[in-house]
């Protein structure tokens, strides 16, 4: 099997199932319960925090568990628009989110709030000068992604930042769901407020996800109650799943330090394998994007006639985002970047992890190369 | 080790664990992929939501997987609350509900709702008279739980559902968190439009929850974005967590056909036992009571003293709600029922499992006895 679908998910490390399972039967205890078996799930909990704390270079008070990351984007957008709401009623995003933010954005629409969407260029890149037009007196939150899950585009984080210091009263907010580990970035230092991330794409357990809240935000949370999390997400902890989670970012990020260089050489050999096949575009930008993914159509082949011909000989690959791949619209990233139509319409996505190889990217290349010339006689 | 603390939070099964492990390490793809391994995760949801929706006697379309029983509730309540909100403003109910429920109400109130808050008798029971007295042509949503998570008071739930027959506007939804396996009650011809359910409760995993939500009940989803779980609760599945949730559904549901018996017995036990201690108040009333849950004061000492005490001889009980316990304010479940704010600061919650037997109650009933004269005679 070649799994070309890091994207979407990833397969978890062993490490992680298993430190899920000893929490889990061994430390059951309800953290917020007075007893010892509470206590002792309450310091699992502090020793999760800190650790993913640590990795992240912030501190262990800002670091809120969810479920995932289209709890972390949703809490991030809709809790700081509730709770700025009274200090002014504009939102601006791109037109390339992930559909946890979009969404998220359109609901605020509905209650009274203004969005800006930001267009980009071809590359799928927002341009600084676009930003600053817009930013208005009532323009409360700022929520771009990182990474672009579908093309891989690598947004310009830190001039977004440093363009936001002269706006102290804007809350920033990141998406870096697919950047966590394969693109270096640090919160120390940066002007972000609030960054999500997920475990399931690094390796972690689905259903796992942080949220960085900047020690001085304040967020109506999603999930009122108990209190846990800073008050900030209620709900008795999933401690098993914030341990496993703080297991896989550390494992992740260690395998980062060379590997990232190797997902390069991997999706180098894939970009000019299949940028040599008949018929072709590459929708990923050379430079400004990250090392993992690749975007591509093959003319006249739509998407998921090629990913059947693809997994039936085992090799994985998907189109446009899995959370939209079932809507049977084009992807609206590409469509966002002057991809026509059509060719959107066969748009593929390999993702990568660290336990691909460039034998597998090379095997990769024959094949799809191999069912669309089939694929095009079949329909001529 | 006795543990006396399931009402907080109940230990995995074994086969619950092992199917975890299963799916997250042998069908890790991302059901919305289009993929193969994508199919293979999106099959064991269908399966798990239509075992779980079997279980209940609903439909699997009227199955919503969340991460827990706080994000049930909070969806049920905001989620309807924000949907109707051109129909009306005014929400239900009761002064003892759990802080999921009654924070997300306070929170709906800073958004313009109003609550109407009912009172509850010295059993900790709403009276159907006091519900028809506040019921108004503004009510949109009346939010009951089934079984008290802090005494075990059951609510006059039937009864509240054939008063609402003639309100067919007014959605009704039953957090029935700690009633589950425990207090039978079927879904399947009683006027419940909304129920929460949280795994960890029934022996499942922390992080898993579910929402039953009536076919024909809209709701404004807390987490937009993807559109998974019908629309109303994005993000990528935690398939592996729904697959162990229905399973441990399954089991406790099948242990509660004879266990529900024994339960009792148990409870009769500590009952009985800790009425002849001295200056005791017991709490939890001897009708209308869960069978698995013992609330007790035993004055003059304060809970988590006794708390402390019982775990030395290891046996691990609660104080109030785990969600509440930190707070250190005396529960307002008790307070609301009428017990002095003295005796509500020495409450001790016992809940059982099926797992619990006769001999542990005796044993408990001992330690009780032991550490509270040990105590007294340290204080005095």
């Amino acid at each position: 099997m070649i799994y070309f679908d890091n994207s979407a998910t990833t397969k978890p490390y062993k490490e992680v199932l298993d430190s899920f399972i000893t929490v889990s039967s061994e430390y059951f205890g309800n953290p917020s319960s007075l007893n010892a078996l509470g206590g002792q799930a309450e310091k699992l909990m502090i020793k999760a925090r800190e650790q993913v704390a640590n990795l992240l270079s912030v501190k262990q008070s800002e670091i809120v568990f969810t479920s995932g990351g289209t709890e972390s984007n949703n809490l991030a957008i809709k809790g700081a628009a509730f709770m700025n709401k009274n200090k002014g009623r504009h939102l601006i995003t791109t037109s390339i989110e992930h559909a946890s933010v979009r969404k998220a954005m359109e609901q605020l629409e509905q209650e009274g709030f203004e969005v800006t969407y930001l267009p980009v260029d071809s590359d799928g890149r927002i341009q600084i000068e676009d930003l600053k037009k817009v930013i208005r007196k009532d323009t409360i939150l700022i929520s771009v992604m990182h990474v672009n899950n579908e093309v891989g585009t690598i947004q310009p984080i830190q001039e977004i930042g440093e363009c936001l210091k002269k706006y102290p009263h804007i809350l920033f907010h990141v998406d870096a769901v697919q950047a966590i580990g394969k693109v270096p970035f640090s919160l120390h230092g940066n002007r972000v407020d609030l960054c999500s991330f997920s475990g399931h794409k690094f390796h972690g357990l689905k259903g796992t996800g942080v949220l960085y809240v900047r020690e001085s935000v304040r967020l109506s949370p999603l999930l009122a109650g108990g209190g846990q999390e800073q008050k900030l997400r209620s709900g008795t902890e999933n401690v098993a799943g914030a341990v496993s989670l703080s297991k896989a970012l550390r494992m992740t990020l260690i395998e980062g330090k060379n590997g990232i260089e190797n997902l390069k050489r991997i999706r180098e050999i894939l970009r000019k394998g299949i940028s040599e096949l008949e018929e072709i575009q590459i929708h990923t930008p050379i430079d400004h994007s990250a090392p993992h993914i690749l975007n591509f159509s093959i003319k006249g082949i739509r998407s998921e006639v090629l990913i059947h011909a693809l997994e039936e000989k085992g090799i994985y690959v998907s189109t446009t985002s899995a959370c939209s791949s079932k809507k049977k619209s084009p992807s609206a990233t590409l469509l966002a970047m002057g991809v026509p139509d059509e060719m959107a319409e066969s748009a593929i996505r390999i993702s990568l992890s660290y336990q691909n190889t460039e034998n597998e990217a090379v095997a990769a290349i024959a094949a799809i190369k191999e069912a669309s010339e089939h694929l095009r006689k079949v329909m001529n």
